[in-house]
């Protein structure tokens, strides 16, 4: 049996990314906190060491073990501790919590790593026929309960982890188009491309963890996406493996030879098949990105703007409007308790007196192109109520674009719970249902004696809409994490329905946004999905649990694991 | 019954568009196609009259009228010959050569109209029942056999005219989105949008005589869709009558919620459901559209700037390059051959031997923005070798942008076959795939000894790639035209499939395009198209005989009908 190094891992088990990469909070952001929600002084509630963690023994018999091996090798077969820990879930809220209390009733009873095709068509006909189910796993990073290892009644269920489709496999200067592997991570993918002047301009929040499976497998969009289109505007073509059988779709930049097949597995989470190959369109590589940063006095007024801008062509590359709570917490971030009061002064003495910080970045090829866009953009400001403040929130914001997620990290040892969630919608409806959206927050938590700290910014813009997206804070109350947790995510959610939202711009269904898929897709399009699935997958064995067969409410998953 | 006036039909019944339009050819044209193909002088072919044309009798019994009449109402059903023929087919090549012939051996046994979504909802519950096919017809402009009316085995048929659904139900402004009925013809959204300042931006060359529920069942493209996008990018929402039920898909930018529900209907092309709502993302309207013409001195380097122009993102709004053999032929269709001529020479003069001339459209929304990006595109071209003519070719383009298609009946009298077909595909196989489909064209006409002319166009651009559109001339030999179009038109397709292309970058499967969907999309996909037709249609009413569930070969459907 593999030992604990043969299935590469790269995040650290209990939390985000890796090590050395934790920022405490400022003190200005913990009185923030101390008075919004009455977060404690103490740090009580440290990750715990792997050994400690709590999870099922492993239920294959030895054949099962045989038959996985002849498959893969022996030694990509791993049933130890700390590699079925390491993929026993992803990174959600509720993953983090349960990881941190060293509780888990879920873990795959093997990690396997396939690294040919073959194998993995081979792994499909063997757990088909064993009756097992297979989670495709790439970086973990699901926010979303998208790769617990769920049995789907089984009882029995393994990792396929993909890190072994490591390939770029070529890329097509003329087209402008690169393939590759599916395990390939984003680094990985950037540092290929860049020597060869392109970028696949794709940067989610998990960029250095995720890989471009998951990012396929989960439509994800990346900060940039507004200038460069989500994951599902640049797929061309795709190799995916079903145990009906293994399909390719040629690369094709468009076509009207019927619904097109790559978006039936763009959004399919690894229940309908496993992805193995992707190309991607891809961009000239930016000079440089120059950045600016305005000041406006509301979101409204800010999102209005951001709509013409929008409407008319004219927002750059990236754009970024935070509301005013989250402009204030921002502020509060700032090394320097002085410079967040000095910049607050000088915005009221500027006439903003509830600022709302809106950051744009230009990409464009040239430097001078960019210089050109930036100043073109404040030249159609000039007639707005809003200050200019130039580039350096910007440049800050771009260092630390991927560091958010270790919030939730540091801030889960101070017994403060942090999510995130996020919807988008048609303009017309944007403003309301992100009111909506809070004020069912902060209800759900009033409800349990927890006040909610919401905040929400708009980073992904389309002609006719945009996304928002909130982080919350709350006091975790031992005993009750998991259902706080549960009724201010369900606030929302049910509040992204009621008011035109979707249930995921960009996180993905999983199992915590399943009760809503059902509403927002329909029900008679779910089981279109569930039919589709027993074509592909006849024994159901392909991450069960989640998207259309997933939870019909959060109670129903996590139900007996409260902690 | 009702009488012939109860279902409005827009077209003539025996060819494209409406009386008034035909254009004849010029003398230089003439002379050309004598050359090339051998064309006759005579014109012995005119259509015939409409009571000519013989059609099987309409299999409906007196209770299956009965049950359609208690649907729609007595006077919203019609069995009259006429209404019947205008019904029966689409406007392919095969379609238009039958009419000419006055020789149908398909009709719909009845036309319906219904006016509301209930009464579409009951014509399914009814033909479900009845086992009577049911085939929904917009403006009946389809090329590829989309609308013909097979009765999938049934014996019985019937064409369901969405015309009625002909209301602009919300422009929404401030989304800039429109939600319409799906019956509503181009002209009449256009004129809607322009007075509120928007457009559709959706212009196929069908425009006039083509529905919005057409467009979107069968993933059209429209002549400024580099600039405006397909309209397979723009649709937000939708509403979808199947037999198992209707489903309303909310308006959305952009969602991760699993594989997106609409792109199940885009290009399902009426076998899945009747779509009866369609919300659509607007562009502000253009003051303007400004036009340069360059000419280039071969296909090969003109599409390489092409490539470089929209990889750079600076290809405007419209582009179209003509190559040697299309730009010839343009020529010839001035009025004066000796401004041909005359052209021809100072082309010469300034070292372009073979012309290839290059269209493009600038449609900012302020005129002075479109004559900005004009002179910027030129300073851009100032390195190629090309000759700038300014702005007189793309004006006469755009006067004549919805003509092409009455070329067909021109040509048709002269016993001409004019046909066209049109793929895409990634930049790298664009002009090896050019070359390969022409030669096995004419290599195909050579077979029959009738050569063939075969010019070619690309006209939408796509970062990785862009399509490819041939117009194809051939001298029709009484009792071989359809074999003769047949071997033309499958030689082109086959050599799609073979050097990387799609089988129709919008006009869609129908029946002629077929035999290639299943290589395309692979057959396990094909499968899966339709266990999802049985999930939603189980009684397989919806279109048969159509998409996934279409002939295998050309012969298997025209087979018996040889004219």
């Amino acid at each position: 049996m593999a030992n604990k190094l043969t299935i590469p891992y790269r995040m650290r088990w209990w939390g985000w990314g890796v090590d050395g990469n934790d920022k405490p909070i400022t003190a200005e952001s913990e009185k923030l906190l101390q008075r919004e929600i009455g977060m404690s002084l103490e740090a009580n509630n440290p990750p715990r060491d792997i050994a400690e963690v709590t999870i099922p023994d492993s239920r294959l018999a030895d054949d099962d073990i045989a038959a996985l091996s002849a498959v893969v090798g022996e030694e990509s077969v791993a049933t130890d501790h700390d590699t079925r820990v390491k993929h026993a879930v992803g990174r959600s809220y509720a993953d983090l919590a349960r990881l941190r209390a060293a509780k888990l009733d879920v873990a795959p009873d093997a990690v396997v790593l396939p690294k040919t095709e073959e194998q993995i068509e081979q792994l499909l006909k063997v757990c088909s026929e064993r009756k097992t189910a297979i989670v495709a796993f790439g970086g973990g990073t699901s926010v979303v309960g998208g790769v617990e290892a769920i049995d789907g009644g089984f009882g029995k269920a393994i990792a396929v982890s993909m890190v072994a489709f490591d390939k770029i496999l070529e890329i097509d200067e003329i087209s402008g188009t690169v393939t590759v592997e599916s395990g390939v991570f984003g680094p990985d993918l950037e540092e290929a491309l860049s020597a060869k002047g392109f970028t696949a301009g794709h940067f989610p929040q998990s960029f250095e963890y995720s890989t471009v499976g998951g990012w396929v497998s989960c439509r994800s969009a990346g900060q940039e996406s507004s200038g460069y289109g989500r994951i599902d505007r640049n797929v061309i073509g795709m190799r995916v493996v079903t145990p009906a059988g293994t399909m390719e779709f040629r690369d094709m930049p468009s076509s009207a030879s019927g619904p097109n097949p790559r978006e039936l597995f763009l959004g399919s989470e690894g229940t309908l098949g496993i992805i193995t190959h992707v190309t991607i369109a891809l961009n000239k590589r930016p000079e440089k990105m120059l950045f600016d940063t305005y000041f406006f006095n509301s979101f409204d007024e800010a999102a209005q703007v951001m709509r013409e801008l929008e409407q008319s062509g004219h927002v750059p590359h990236l754009a970024r409007l935070s509301d005013e709570k989250e402009t204030k917490f921002g502020l509060t971030q700032l090394a320097s308790g002085n410079l967040s009061e000095n910049v607050i002064k000088y915005l009221k003495f500027r006439g903003i007196d509830t600022p709302c910080m809106t950051i744009f970045g230009f990409a464009q090829t040239d430097a001078l192109g960019a210089r050109v866009a930036r100043e073109r953009l404040a030249t159609r400001l000039l007639t707005k109520k809003c200050v200019r403040v130039g580039s350096i929130p910007g440049m800050a914001w771009v260092n630390h674009r991927f560091s958010s997620p270790y919030l939730r990290d540091v801030m889960m040892t101070r017994r403060v719970g942090v999510d995130t969630l996020e919807t988008a919608t048609t303009w017309d409806q944007a403003c309301e249902l992100r009111r909506k959206i809070i004020s069912r927050m902060e209800a759900a938590g009033e409800a349990h004696g927890t006040p909610v700290y919401v905040f929400c910014h708009i980073s992904h813009m389309y002609e006719s809409g945009c996304s928002l997206y909130f982080t919350y804070f709350f006091r975790e109350t031992e005993g009750e994490i998991l259902q706080q947790w549960m009724d201010i995510k369900s606030a929302a959610s049910n509040a992204m329905m009621e008011f035109g939202g979707t249930i995921t711009h960009h996180h993905g269904v999983g199992q915590d946004h399943s009760p809503q898929y059902y509403e927002e897709n329909t029900e008679l399009f779910a089981k279109v999905m569930q039919t589709i699935k027993k074509e592909l997958d006849p024994a159901g064995i392909l991450n069960p649990g989640k998207l259309a067969t997933g939870p019909r409410a959060l109670e129903d998953r996590y139900n007996g694991k409260m902690i």
